[in-house]
């Protein structure tokens, strides 16, 4: 397995965010790396984002470690405890089960892409800090179990 | 959880290798960062390569998947194919079971550095591509199941 091809051109936007959720990642471009690079035991997306897109909903896992790495740009890291600059070479991890809410947001006037691994239970679900939604098996659904009219994806 | 400190200070050489396999990897300091950031389901290593260091003896893992991001400097990926030259944000892979031996060789000048991350079975092993020794639950053997008198730290 030599170097993974880090080609932006291959990365293509999408969510399965029900609206109006979807519409703060639409600048937000990916391709998911496990199945070219065969991994089965870590997920790996490669991720750009351009000047104003979010990386997600801002959000926790209740079963996944995530760890972020930034490869270039610049974009603010948004957390319960505030907000962290991350530039290129800074990693930031999430332990599974930390209700602590983060996500990214592209402030500048240049695209920037980051790495982002996960491992562990993805069907544990998680849930977004700032709206009525969470992630489960079955989708997104509100708070209070109600199925939203969108199929999770990403 | 805000960014992770990625201060080289806190980086530290050592290895369970037996001699002479420790000496390769001499030049090699490393932190291990899960415990750091609270990572249960994923491991992750901040590497620092000295000139002429390796990143370990040419290796697989039977059960868990790996991947590498560069972080400053240049190091030689060295497989069964050849040979592959990594800079900063190059990501390589490594999917668990596939029996391509794999390290890194710092032959520049200056130092190199580098995130690790890894998830999946660890207790399942692996062994060495080039020398008489695999690794499992039980530290580091010989092929033919003798084992060598060093533990399994690294």
């Amino acid at each position: 397995m030599p170097r993974i091809d880090l080609d932006p051109a291959a990365l293509r936007a999408g969510t399965g965010y029900p609206a109006p959720f979807d519409e703060p990642v639409a600048g937000r471009l990916q391709r998911r790396l496990a199945p070219v690079a065969g991994l089965t035991a870590m997920g790996i997306s490669h991720v750009l984002l351009r000047p104003g897109a979010w990386s997600s909903q801002r959000h926790w896992h209740e079963g996944e470690d995530e760890v972020l790495v930034m490869l270039s740009g610049e974009a603010v890291l948004i957390e319960d405890e505030g907000e962290t600059v991350l530039r290129p070479g800074d990693c930031a991890a999430w332990p599974a089960g930390v209700r602590n809410g983060h996500h990214l947001v592209n402030r500048s006037n240049a695209d920037c892409t980051f790495l982002c691994m996960s491992a562990g239970d993805r069907m544990a679900g998680g849930a977004y800090s700032d709206i009525d939604m969470v992630f489960t098996e079955q989708g997104y659904l509100h708070r209070d179990g109600t199925p939203y009219p969108a199929r999770r994806t990403a």
